[in-house]
C-alpha cells in the first residue's frame, strides 16, 4: 500500500522483476474512446530493455495483453487491466543476492518494511514495474488526443552534457532520446564512458504538455505541480523534479519570474505553464533529476543480512545511464497526471473540459 | 477538490485570505497524546506576518481555537479541527482588483477553472491558507515526538547567496531563518535590496528529520520521496523539490552516490534518507525552490478581464522573499507526510514503528 | 478515522457533543452556486432537539455559521467549512458516567477502540455528529436542484404501525414527520406510551430522490446502492437500509420484481430506481431502519470501567423515538451521496448530467 | 471508477463476463502471510456455476492463476493480482441482445450511463465480477486466521421458507447452503418450483464473523456497519442489508435492545456485534436480501434501443435462486471489510489488533 496513483484516473500497477508477469489495471478510463493496442505496444516498446548499446541486454519482448474494459476496439468505461508476462525471469541464478543488500539499492530499505523480500533482481523495486506505468500513460494519451493535449519529453542532461535545443522530432533519432542532435553525442559519449569505468551517470529528462487549457490541477493539495511531483518521484531513481523555472528561479527577481500575460498569452514561461497549481494555459514544463544507476560493475562494499559486509559488484549489463528509459515512463506519468486533473475538472464543472 | 493531503493522517485545510478566517481538520490523529496548545501557537507564530522588517506587515494575531478532538489535554482519536480567525480581513480595499489579473499570481488560471473568484487578496490562494498547514504540522511534530522523531529546518539560499553551515540552533536567531549565521547577514542584505528595488528575490529552504526509522514511505505510488514532492511542491509559491543530493548528484557517478552501508550506517547521505522510496534510516533532507514572491512594487502590465491590459503594481508592504515563512509550513508539511508514512507502515506491520 | 463522505463531493464532520461545536467541511461544491445560509439554517432546525414533546428538550440554537468557500452569495469552489457552537455543554455533570459503559451506546466499544473517551453526553458518537450532515446536505441539495433533482423524506413505521400514504407534503405537518397523517397520530400515541413507559420504540425512515437522471452511481464498488448503504448505516442508531423493494422482495418472483420498462418509463419499481448499481430514471427509493433509541429512563444494568456492574438508568429527557430527527438526517446522506454521483458522472462524460 | 473497495486492503476487481478473463488486484495485505493457492480455490470453486441442479450450467473451469506479489509461498507486502480466464465465453451468440435492454438487468442503465455497452451477457454488471471479490476475500481470510477471526454463512430464508437453526456445519452439505437441513429441503423444492414455472426466487443470506475483537470499525463516516453496508450492496442483485436485529427491531423497545453486558460479554446481540459503528466483542452478524434473479425463462417485454419493446426471454439455464451462489461472495465481502477495518485499527494503535 499502495501502489495506485490518481483520484479519478486510477492507475494501479503490480509485479515484481521475476515473478509471473507485471502490469497494471486503469479505473476511471471514459467509455468510447477508440483503443489501438499497437499504441500501447508502440509505448511498451520505447521502454523495452535491449533497444541499443547504451541500455541493458536483458530480453523482454513486453507484448502487453489487454485483460478487460475494452470491445470492439472501443474503452467501455469499466476497468482496464494490462498484462505483460516475464519472460527472462528465470535466466540468472539471484541466490548470492538472498542474503546481501546491494549498495544504492532498495534491498535493505525493503527488508527492514516488510520483514520478507524477493530477491530476485529487485523484485517490486525493480524498474521494471513501470511496465505498467507506461501501459496506462498510453491509454491516457488517447484519451488526451480527443482534447488535442499531447506529450513530449527526452532526456536534456547527462553528467555535464546538457541539451541547449528542443527539437522534440529529434528525440526517438538517438539512443540518448535527447531533443539536441548535436548534445546527444557528447551524452553517448559520457555514457559509453561511464559504462566502460564499471560505472554509471545521471541525467535530467525533461517532460512538455502542449495543449494543456488553462483549469486542470486542484487547490490546495492537489494542485498540477504537487501531483505531478509525486508522478515522478515515484519513478525508480529519481531524486527531484522542478516545474518551469525551478532552482534556476532562485537567482532571479519576482519581475522577471512573473510571467507577464498580455494578449491571451504569457511571455514567458517561468511557472512552467501552472499558476497557484493550476494550469494557466502555457505548456507545461517539467524537469526530472534522475539519479546515476545504482547497478555498476566497479566493487562496493555491501552489507550483508549477518550484518557484516563484503565485496559486492553487480555481473552482468545494467544501463549505465537510466535517462533514456526514463523518458518515456516519465512522459506516462506525465499523461496520467494530467487525465487525472482532467476528469476533476470536468466534475467541477460539468462540462468537456 | 481537493483540499486534503494524506491517507491515514488526512489534513483538510480550509478559508479564503479575506474571509470569516482559515482552519484545519485533521483526521486520524492517534489518541491519547498531550496536546498543550501553546505549542500550535508557537508554530503560527513562526508563521505569522510581521514577525520582522523583512516580512509583510499584515497584522494577524493568528490566535488558534482547537475546536475538537482534544478532551482534558489528550487527542481523542476523533478529528481535530482548528480555527483562526481573520482580523485585518477588512482594511483594504480590494475592488481595484476585481476585474485585473495580477502578474505572477493565480488570478487568472482561479478564474478559468472556478469562473468566479474571491478577488481580495488572492482568496485562496493566498498564503494564509498555509496556517492549517501549520497547525496541523505541529500536531504532527508532537506524535512523532512520541517515537523520537524531529523535524529542523532553515532558508540555506537567498539568490545567489548561500548558506555552507546547518546550525538548526542558529534558525530562530535571525529573520532569515538561517542556519548560518554569516551567510544570514548577506541573504538580509540581499533581501533588503530586492525590496528598495521594489522587487523580490527567490530562495532554497531545506527540511530534515531526524530519527526516521528504516521502513516508512510505500512503494510503488505512495513512496516517501513522492508524498514529499506531492507535500513540498503543493506549498505556495514553490516550483522545484529535490532529494538528498537531487539534482547535483547528476553530474556524479554511481560508486560515489550509492551510499555504501557499513556497520548499521550509511557512509553518505545522497539519497537523502530514502531508497526505493522506503527511509533507510539515514536523516530525511529535502529542498525545496521557493518563486521569487510575486507580489512586487514594480509596475508591470496586468490582463483585464475585459481582454486588454493595464499598468500594475501592487501597494502596500509584502514579503520581498518567500523563504523565512516557508521555512515553518515546509517543517510542518515534512511532519504532516511522515505522520502519514508511519501510520501506513503501523498498519502493514502491526506494531508501534 | 475517518469521519469523510464521498469521493469528489467530500463531507468531512468534526465535533464532540459537549465540546466547542460541532461542524462539517465540503470539499468539491462546484463553483457558482447561490446560497442562501436561512436554507442551510432552515435544515438544522429541522434537526435540532426540542421541537416538540416528542424529542429531547436540550436547549440548542444551532446557529450555523459559514467560515469560508462563499464569497458574495456564492460558492467560489474552494472547502466550505460550517461551524454550530454547543451551548448547552455546560448544563450537566457527567462526572457519574465517567466509569460506566451505557448500556447500548458505544462507550464500551470507543474505550475499547482509542483507549481514552470523552464521556461526556456520548462524545463524537452523539447524535449531535449529524449537525454536520445535515448542514453539508443543505449544499448538496442547493446544487441538486440546478438540475432538478430533489428529496422528501418521513417516518413510515413506528413501533408496529406502518403508515400507507406518501403524501410528502404532511411530514413538517406533524411531530413524527409521518407522510399519513392518520398513521402520524397512531404513531404519535406508540411513542408516548414508550416515553411513559420509560423505554424507547423504533422506527423506519424513508428517503425519496425524484429527478435523478439515468447514469448515476458507479460499478462495482460504489454502485449507488452500495453508497447509499454506506450512507444510511453511518448515522447513529441505523441497523438496516433497503433499496425499493428491499426484504419485502424475498418473497416474489423475478416475473414481477423485474420493473418491465415500456415508454421510456419502469412500470414498477422494485429496484428503487437503481438497476446494476445505476440510477435508471425512476425514483431512487431508500428506507432506514431506526434502533429503539439507547438513551431510556428504565434501570438496566451497566457495566463499569472497574469490570463489575451497577444499576443505571438516564436522567433528564432524550427522544424516545429517533426517527422524526432522523428524517432530516438521512435526506442530507441522501443528497450527500447522490451530489457524489452526480460529480463522477460529470467526471466521466464530461457533460453537465 | 470505481471498482476498488477499501483503504488499507484495497480490492479492485476487473473484467467483463465474455472479455478475457475476470481478476482482482489486492492492495495492502501485509506480508509474511502464507499463501496456499488451493485455499484461494477452494473459495472459487463454492462461487463457480455448476455446482448443483441448483445453479446456472455455465461451465467455467475458475482456475486462478497468482500473477504477483506473492513468492516462496509468502506474501510480500506488494500488490496480489490474480486472474482467471473466460473459458466458455464464446459459446453463444449473444447478436441478440445488441438492441435490446432485457428487463431487470443493468443493460438500459449501463447504456445510459457510459453511452456504450458490452452487450454479452452482461459484461462488467455480471455476477461473474464476483471472481475477483471470492479469490480477494479467501486473502483476508488467510490473514485474519492469524488473529483468529473466521467467517461463516448461508442462505437463511428462499421465498417464505425461513431457516430456525444456525448449524453452520451444514452449509456445504446442501445445494441451497443453507445452515437447517430440514429447511434445506424446502427451500430447494421453492428454488425448483420456480425455475420449472420459468421464474426466479429471491432469498436472505446471513454471514457471521467470529472472534473479532472490540475496537475495530472507524467512526464516523467509516463506521463498521456502514462499511458492511457497503460492502454488501455492492453484491449483484441485492437490495437490502441488516445488522444483527436488523429491521426486526423496530417493533421492539431499548430495554430489549440495549444488549446489557455482563462479566465480560454481552446477554443478548441485537446490535450484531457493532456498537457505535466499532465491533463490541460480540459475533458480527449481517443479514442481505437477495433479489429473485432477474434472468428468467418467462416472456417479459423488453425496451429496445429503436425505442419501442419486443417480447423477450432468456434461454438457457440461470440461477433460479442466486443466494447459493451469493453465500461465498458475501463471506467474502464480510472478510474484506474486516481486514480493512483491522488494518485501520492497527494504524491507529500501533499494535497487532
Amino acid at each position: 500500500m499502495s501502489s495506485s496513483f490518481g483520484r479519478l484516473f486510477v492507475v494501479t500497477t503490480f509485479g515484481e522483476s521475476h515473478g509471473a508477469g507485471v502490469g497494471v489495471v486503469v479505473d476511471g478510463m471514459p467509455p468510447g474512446i477508440a483503443v489501438d493496442p499497437a499504441a500501447i505496444q508502440h509505448e511498451l516498446d520505447r521502454r523495452r530493455p535491449g533497444q541499443s548499446a547504451l541500455t541493458t541486454q536483458r530480453k523482454e519482448a513486453d507484448q502487453v495483453e489487454i485483460l478487460s474494459g475494452v470491445f470492439e476496439g472501443m474503452t467501455l468505461g469499466t476497468p482496464i487491466a494490462m498484462l505483460v508476462r516475464n519472460t527472462d525471469a528465470r535466466s540468472r541464478d539471484y541466490d548470492t543476492l538472498k542474503d546481501v543488500f546491494r549498495p544504492g539499492h532498495a534491498d535493505y530499505s525493503y527488508w527492514q518494511k516488510y520483514g520478507v523480500r524477493d530477491h530476485r533482481g529487485g523484485g517490486r523495486s525493480s524498474g521494471r514495474e513501470t511496465v505498467g506505468r507506461v501501459a496506462a500513460g498510453a491509454l491516457a494519451r488517447l484519451a488526451l488526443a480527443t482534447v488535442n493535449v499531447s506529450v513530449v519529453g527526452g532526456t536534456v542532461q547527462v553528467g555535464a552534457v546538457r541539451a541547449t535545443r528542443r527539437d522534440w522530432d529529434q528525440v526517438e533519432q538517438n539512443p540518448v532520446r535527447c531533443p539536441d542532435a548535436e548534445a546527444a553525442a557528447a551524452m553517448a559519449r559520457a555514457i559509453e564512458a561511464a559504462r566502460d569505468d564499471q560505472d554509471s551517470v545521471g541525467g535530467v529528462v525533461e517532460i512538455v504538455a502542449r495543449g494543456v487549457p488553462a483549469g486542470w490541477g486542484d487547490p490546495t493539495m492537489s494542485k498540477l505541480d504537487a501531483m505531478l511531483g509525486a508522478a515522478m518521484l515515484s519513478i525508480p531513481a529519481t531524486k527531484g523534479v522542478e516545474i518551469g523555472g525551478g532552482f534556476a528561479m532562485i537567482e532571479r527577481h519576482g519581475s522577471e519570474t512573473n510571467d507577464v500575460f498580455e494578449n491571451g498569452r504569457h511571455l514567458t514561461n517561468f511557472n512552467g505553464g501552472i499558476s497557484g497549481g493550476i494550469s494557466n494555459g502555457a505548456e507545461v514544463v517539467v524537469r526530472v533529476a534522475v539519479r546515476p544507476a545504482t547497478s555498476i560493475g566497479k566493487t562496493q562494499s555491501a552489507a550483508t543480512k549477518a550484518g557484516g559486509s563484503a565485496p559486492f559488484a553487480i555481473e552482468g549489463r545494467h544501463d549505465p545511464c537510466s535517462c533514456p528509459r526514463v523518458v518515456p515512463v516519465a512522459e506516462a506519468m506525465m499523461a496520467v497526471t494530467l487525465m487525472d486533473a482532467w476528469l476533476r475538472q470536468r466534475a467541477l464543472r460539468g462540462r468537456e473540459a
